[in-house]
């Protein structure tokens, strides 16, 4: 455009080239042609903005996650009798983050204290290689009748975390309940939002539990429900231990105010349940609790606890109309849809029409 | 183009098809086209260049948190008596990550034994359900002169948590400080910064504290400012307890090294406080303390603690020029002008001026 | 387009404007104008498909980890006496979070009880301010027989924290191995993944630790060799404490199952370690062991925890081809070779050639 010579420039800026037009009258070209255009417009329409909204700026999601399980179990072991399990006891940390633990399964070593004891040999499952949980005094004594092993300093007496209960001790843990509240945040649109919705009261929260079905805007999920959904054996994970992802997808379209923008719940085991390659399978970890004797010395008990740990993962990205995102889409539409008058046909026409 | 026969391809290759031009003069079709060449241009360089920065390649922030709480807090209740409560006391978790929790607020139940006991009767509170904290044994007994309940097996005796003291107990809480040390990285550019600049000396950090108009730099934080630049009140939030979201925004312009990149500070109140549909309003949970009675028995001090959990949220998008999207939105404008000049005024000078 | 009259939409429908072609033979302009499409095809083709893959949507990661520490150290200091350390002792939180934190250095204070003592002087390292740890009763005593400070009702005996062990107590730190479980997913793509790849068995990762060059997908790490590639020193860094951050790039182009997705892990210190503006280097938080005596009275055990804190970070990016990002970039890019045969080599050759 604008082909001008610089002693008139000012005459020059109203010039404006165009093109001679020639008018083809033919259906068959004219039938493709159109076939095409319509086709571009098609995809403009239904794919880029119904489909995939590329007329849309998003944004990632924010989010602060709160828990609370409830639930009472009981055990009934040789180490420690008959005992009630309340959540203080059995949800590790305690705090209601976004990742907490139910303790379903363990193996206890009371009264350990800081002393010098022989190693403890794995004979037991008719491995030779030693446990190394101390430091080598340098002595070796007789395990048991006809084991010998090496004395270790160390918390004794060792444990023996070889006999794992072959079902999980705190099988109630399966109708605990839990209450997930969790607050969303989109910071670009200024958008923000809660899993217990607006229009859900008091009294029905009091009492509701989440069905996929029935109630699925019920915050309060059954242990035992999330486990199925994932399509796992809750005693046979709670044996072993695991880990269960509780994903919610919280995507939305905001420039429809009145379409759903809430949270959509699905549950995912998310460590390695297969046989092969699992080293240390399932989900476990140490803890002890200290104690001081009368005369003044440390006694712990180590407990290894087996048990589900529950991951909240939120994720999702809000879309709203931004013009930058849709002008690049219409412009690219609108590209294709001139190149297709331009480029090929005027080729085709050339050679046969004209 | 390229209308090339296949005999004669070398030459061809050399061919170039062109257009025939005609020059229109007209002062009013050629203001138009040019008004409209300029909004085009002004879309492109105002809005998708100043305002969206759409010529830039984004990446997202990745981000570590370490939090230190400072302070101390007298309290003096009838369980415990006059006691002085220090960071180990009511920071809890205490390792310092990006979500921390201050206690302010607690029902402590002391000397608690696994042992059986009468249910607590929430008659209490003049309802008739019962709490359910044990497994029942099957008798029942006087829970007072009054009210029969059933024996329970559980930790007794039972915590009676209907009467949460009126105000916190830890008044001085909200004198606490809290340094937030904050490290982020973009990877997709490998630039990596914190919170604490570089132009800050370190006998600045150990007197200073946040203040959006006189400190905006200073990362240690009174926590009483934190609730109330959230726009709530420190001692009725202490109270029941709540979740406050301390965000840090990161977004940055790497185009410009001199531009300011650092974080913005804000706070906003993350649980629901409104009255209506608030299924255990505020923010609390129960932990325990473990320790041995001289003959071997274990005992607790179960404490619902309430208080305030600070969870530092860390968000933001870094930008810098890169091709890609800078030949795509070029592109899109360049299609829009170029279409403005063939398409809509093609047909207008054809059926008028020519 | 189009140029319709109202009275025979019909056969309108199927006409279709051409322009007339003018085929130009010179070498000259040919070259160039085939040497700028080369240009723009090979944009094209090089940078956006090869190199930026703007042909596709993408997806941000979401992860969850789990770590598992083993080791055992030996620690002989005048407080403890000689000492075993396990993972039970040393690991905060012990739950195997994505977040952990060996503890390699301490300030222990034992025997606390809640009393009155004198408030200690920091005269230790020449300075006159005093220690804030506690609430002053409004008596002052003799501290020792040179230095008269005031009384406090707090912990006691109150913490000194001046004189942090020159070496690190806990040694063999360096030594520990931590397994990282890593499980991702790509929710956009329904694409789930984890850092143990299949084709690795059992019997490996028994024995396995992890090397860039020879054992690049073992997720078995030695403390010290993180330590190391990140090119820090490990008994520095466990003497006053860190922040270490484990990252795992998990990029990934799904549009070729044959490429390799899988973690990439890099080592790099978080914290500040420059001498200057560090308030409170290093990393260290306190916390307690609460412990009753016979006459119910409640004592603890103060630790003041030096150590290095393991963040494992997961970021990363999918790509799959999609059409929207593929029309819009292809769209662009036709756009410029459009408008290089058609605005500027018209004009070139209206003027020069026609």
């Amino acid at each position: 455009m604008g082909g001008c010579s610089s002693q008139s420039c000012h005459r020059c800026f109203f010039e404006y080239e165009t093109e001679r037009m020639i008018v083809v009258k033919s259906k068959v070209v004219g039938s493709v042609f159109r076939l095409i255009q319509f086709l571009i417009l098609f995809y403009v329409i239904g794919y880029v903005c119904v489909v995939q909204k590329s007329y849309q700026e998003t944004d990632s999601v924010i989010s602060s996650v709160t828990t609370k399980v409830k639930g009472t179990g009981f055990t009934n072991t040789s180490d420690l009798g008959g005992r009630v399990w309340d959540v203080a006891d059995y949800n590790i940390p305690p705090q209601g983050e976004s990742s907490f633990f139910v303790l379903t399964n363990m193996i206890v070593t009371p009264n350990q204290t800081q002393s010098t004891c022989p190693e403890v040999s794995s004979m037991f499952s008719n491995r030779i290689t030693l446990l190394k949980k101390g430091i080598q005094t340098g002595l070796c004594m007789n395990y048991s009748e006809t084991v010998k092993t090496c004395e270790v300093l160390s918390w004794c007496p060792l444990e023996i975390d070889i006999n794992l209960p072959e079902h999980a001790l705190l099988v109630a843990a399966e109708d605990f309940t839990v209450l997930i509240k969790n607050s969303v945040t989109y910071p670009k649109f200024n958008f923000h939002k809660r899993n217990i919705l607006p229009d859900v009261n008091s009294s029905y929260l009091k009492q509701c539990e989440f069905n996929r079905k029935t109630d699925p805007d019920c915050p309060i999920f059954r242990l035992k429900d999330m486990v199925s959904e994932a399509e796992e054996d809750f005693q046979t994970m709670a044996t072993r231990g695991g880990v269960l992802g509780i994903m919610i997808d919280w995507n939305c379209d905001l420039d429809w105010p009145e379409h759903y923008c809430g949270p959509k719940y699905s549950f995912r085991r998310l460590d390695n349940k297969i046989p092969e390659n699992n080293v240390a399978p399932g989900y476990n970890f140490r803890f002890a609790k200290y104690y001081k004797t009368t005369d003044g010395r440390e006694t712990r008990t180590l407990i290894k606890a087996y048990g589900i740990r529950f991951d909240v993962i939120v994720f999702g990205t809000a879309g709203k109309f931004n013009m930058v995102p849709t002008i690049v889409n219409v412009g690219a539409a609108l590209t294709f849809l001139s190149l297709v008058s331009s480029v090929k046909w005027s080729h085709l026409q050339n050679t046969h029409y004209l």
